[in-house]
């Protein structure tokens, strides 16, 4: 099988993902006898390429490595917008990698739609349209018969969602706890470890580039609540939107909040939680709480994360992330698009 | 989709499949187009029923746990053994799921090697076969283009083997630590809540049912080397058996010991590991180890088990499945018969 690929976004995890597709490219032959080729790189602040016969990749790395752009490697008249580059770009499969917008998903949610409408497969690491239009865009998948997979969204590239679908087929998830947001949770380990306060762990948490220099999605809890939500409606037929989490931060944690929970034998999580109520309806919550050190949530220190799913089959599965970057984001979007080689949005 | 099915053993994992699939026929059905009917039952102490027009399972249920054989559901002549009965049985996917044999994995891996030889799908809770003959019976199944799957034989129905073949994909696992056995941890557990001499603690286990009447196998650590090769042989692309893994069991662990070590801050876990050395060989070793408290292995505690894969794409990965059962053993049987009618075995 061969698939010619488009990437919507070159930004950190754009390039990881570009790093990954060339140092995989002999295994992804032998062991899957996929093939692959870049036709169209759309970013930004680095400019656009589109080029049927082929884009050399290592080139496209090494413009943006250097501070160029990607005008050099493209092929036919310019596109006005991310819009013409989709519906020029003859890719089978899109990577959709631009930057999560909290609000309403866009544009995120127009380009997964063209791409989807025009017959191609999708694979998202954006939260956004997932967030805000995963039923719509499901539908058009399947009308299409193409994939849409987004394993990356949660928890970088461990297969939250691959065990969702194929580790808990014909199970009932009756309740999906976790902690999904790496930068509020290293806060919370710096305030621990090292007395540091709510504001010089911020700023300890940007040095690092764990956090963005406007924090507040992160702090507010607000990429919890979106990640919540995709759980909450892919893996427990919710229809949820991030505000419906009325998710709380950590802005009012303090280090003494810290050390006495932990004098008590507890730690403070922001902790994620999706539950089906006695009425059948699904209910999702992002807040600070104490958590009891013997349980699994306890234990994820710094960046990793977790998830704790709860069914009718399987009483409580963990999955632990430890230590995740944008190349295990990546890696997410390298699993998804072999899953859609190996035709897993067929059955 | 239609499968007839057979099931070798009809003990407490046998009985829980079967209440599992009356339990989730609908779901199977409207959620996988997949219909099934069982036509017949092998089992050692409670007789063997063969009906190729379908056996009420319900009916052989009531038969057994009323303390008679399934003789009364029987159709046509007399089976001398379950050699006759897997060449005879119209089965689409026999459910292997006799007692394992840990020193060579007979009579279970005849069974698999018959049933797939006559072009049957296999699914086995059975540890034998897997962690004796994987590469002949995994050739077999690929020859006659039909699936070999064994979900439950390695943390019960936690998708682990599913997670290493679905969320691992072009991966290389460099290391897979855990805690495979739930006696030793649970004897462990005692020994350090309690206090309990390990004597006592091996009593309590068998009070609950948790360990056998001869604990031997679960005590010294064979069945987890059992399962420590079955990973390593499966997701490692080793060749090793159980003895390779020379375990050593905790019959020498002491209370003085556990606390010992928990005063330290680390607990003894009876710790299962394969890894890839420097000269690209596995090992596998399991032996009661110190593990620091911060580690999640030191946080499964009781009937817990958890696996730890490191890979060059994933740095770590943790699952966990917390209290397991035969009724977890018996949903990892209906997720491979699942992946099976989902063609999983295919690509």
């Amino acid at each position: 099988m061969h698939l010619d690929l488009a990437l919507l976004g070159f930004g950190n995890v754009g390039q990881e993902l570009a790093e990954l597709l060339l140092r995989k490219r002999i295994e992804l032959e032998a062991d899957f006898g996929l093939t692959w080729r870049v036709v169209g790189i759309s970013a930004r602040s680095k400019g656009t390429a589109l080029d049927p016969a082929g884009i050399d990749l290592e080139a496209a790395l090494s413009a943006v490595a250097g501070g160029g752009t990607l005008a050099g490697l493209h092929q036919g008249p310019p596109l006005a917008d991310t819009g013409a580059f989709i519906a020029a770009c003859p890719a089978a499969v899109f990577f959709e990698m631009t930057t999560t917008n909290p609000q309403d998903g866009q544009p995120a949610t127009d380009h997964v739609r063209a791409a989807l409408g025009k017959g191609a497969h999708v694979v998202s690491a954006n939260k956004g349209p997932v967030a805000f239009a995963h039923r719509e865009l499901l539908a058009l998948a399947r009308l299409k018969r193409v994939g849409f997979f987004f394993e990356s969204t949660v928890m970088d590239g461990a297969p939250v969602l691959g065990v969702g679908r194929e580790g808990l087929p014909a199970s009932h998830i009756r309740r999906i706890r976790g902690v999904f947001n790496s930068t509020t949770n290293y806060i919370l380990t710096r305030m621990e470890r090292d007395r540091l306060g709510f504001e010089d762990a911020v700023r300890a948490a940007q040095e690092i580039g764990v956090a963005e220099a406007d924090p507040t999605l992160d702090v507010d809890g607000w990429d919890s609540a979106i990640k919540t939500v995709i759980l909450a409606n892919v893996l427990m037929g919710a229809d949820l939107r991030p505000k419906d989490a009325a998710p709380v931060g950590i802005r009012d944690v303090t280090v003494d909040d810290v050390h006495a929970a932990l004098a008590e034998g507890a730690r403070i999580r922001l902790v994620c939680e999706a539950a089906r109520g006695e009425d059948g309806t699904v209910r999702a919550s992002v807040a600070p709480q104490r958590v009891p050190l013997e349980d699994p949530l306890a234990s994820v220190m710094g960046t990793s994360s977790l998830v704790d799913f709860e069914a009718d089959t399987l009483r409580r599965l963990t999955l632990i992330e430890h230590d995740p970057g944008p190349d295990t984001t990546a890696y997410g979007l390298l699993v998804d698009m072999l899953n859609i080689a190996r035709g897993r949005h067929l059955v």
